[in-house]
């Protein structure tokens, strides 16, 4: 697989139940929406949800942060743009911006931190991290 | 434990990401009501979480339906009247009443029907249909 | 526009964030797809959130059910099948079929019964149940 | 009413449903919470759902982050400690502590930036930022 160059995007709508009695996108939305980018991203990478489960893997959150621009509505169809903006030796951060399809607007932006961890004796027992892939890595050097 | 011949009581406030562009609840919440009002109601029984793992219990859902009446809106607070309504051999029905705090007006009544089950070899594993305690039945005996 | 023979199709991949601790799907998340399926298809027979909002209409729930035969897992993609079942002379029934990609299996299967309703003195003020339209009437034909 | 010296406190319990596959919670959960927990905290300094209704008034956000520490499970009781932390001319900033009540262990701390505004002419109008009243600007020198 090559480095992912390009920002993974991930599309969605905003739903009636997205939204809040302002008439706008519910803003915990937002993390709904960069918790199911970073795994369709880390899925593009070759870490799927069937390879997180066989392998033990996790990727605990340790900081997350968002701004927040312009808000959506009801219909409107948003791009979620996601990339691996960074690596260290056991974390890793993403970077996601929320781009309004229909004129193209930048909503929000926002990161991730994490982890990358193994389950040391199987789904349930205590976490330890351990180095981020090399895929991971690669795409990070492509971003930068 | 008595059996539970009141019904258990949950109560929630209507937040400002329950509601929906309409100014009122986003009707799935009333589901997240029931799911947690039902776990509560189990805990009450005897059955709460740490024993429900470590007995490797489980209670998957067969059918859940709600009629609905009144809606309320942001900052409204709302009781949810809980019971054992019925017992068969394996599985279960729970009946939920939602009911506004401020004038008693009866806003959604609701019922899940539920099987009771054991993980047959662990966490994960295949889900077996089993006897329902009697705790419960005792419930649904006092309920009736 | 042709009535609406073939159900309307929306694809939701479960996403991390839509399951429970037992790694299934947490189940009010059937009832949110149900929720963004029935305005899909909406907008689909000339009913878009634009027009909503201009028209002052709106569809309040009346009553929900659903029936759940297999849970799907994290990454799982599941295709939703809604059509128009029943219409009356106010109100109409959507009917939501839940299908695997993977495999085809029925995962579950629900409805919603709805009031098409007019905000009487625009938005916020009280809703009047008026003529279900012509375009759900003869969708609900189609499907019969 | 006193200005706010010490934090409004929400109490919160893991729900089922505000956890994922790993066991532990879904950390949009903290988003929801925060957000619920500021309105709470406006509500106890006079600023209650009707009143911000009546006068047209809203909290856009404009920034939200939040570091986690330790993760909760389903059953955890968690008390949110929220208070007016800074507040600008048209800004306010609100810290949030997520204490585990089994324990007293800070689960996470996060904050939000919002702007006081006006729908300039009623509900759904454009939003203008206008000065952060009193009672709040009180509070957050009382928490200084």
């Amino acid at each position: 697989m090559p480095p992912a160059a390009e920002p993974y995007v991930l599309l969605r709508t905003v739903e009636w139940g997205d939204c809040d009695p302002a008439g706008i996108i519910y803003y915990p939305t937002y993390y709904r929406w960069m918790d199911a980018a970073g795994w369709h991203l880390l899925a593009a990478l070759g870490f799927d949800a069937a390879r997180m489960r066989a392998e033990h893997l996790s990727q605990p959150l340790v900081h997350a942060a968002c701004d927040f621009k312009r808000s959506p509505t009801f219909g409107d169809r948003v791009a979620i743009h996601s990339q691996v903006a960074r690596v260290g030796e056991k974390s890793f951060t993403l970077a996601h911006r929320f781009v309004r399809e229909a004129d193209g607007a930048e909503l929000a932006s926002g990161h991730e931190v994490r982890v990358w961890c193994r389950y040391e004796a199987g789904p349930g027992s205590p976490l330890r991290g351990i180095a981020v892939p090399d895929v991971l890595r690669a795409a990070a050097r492509a971003t930068a």
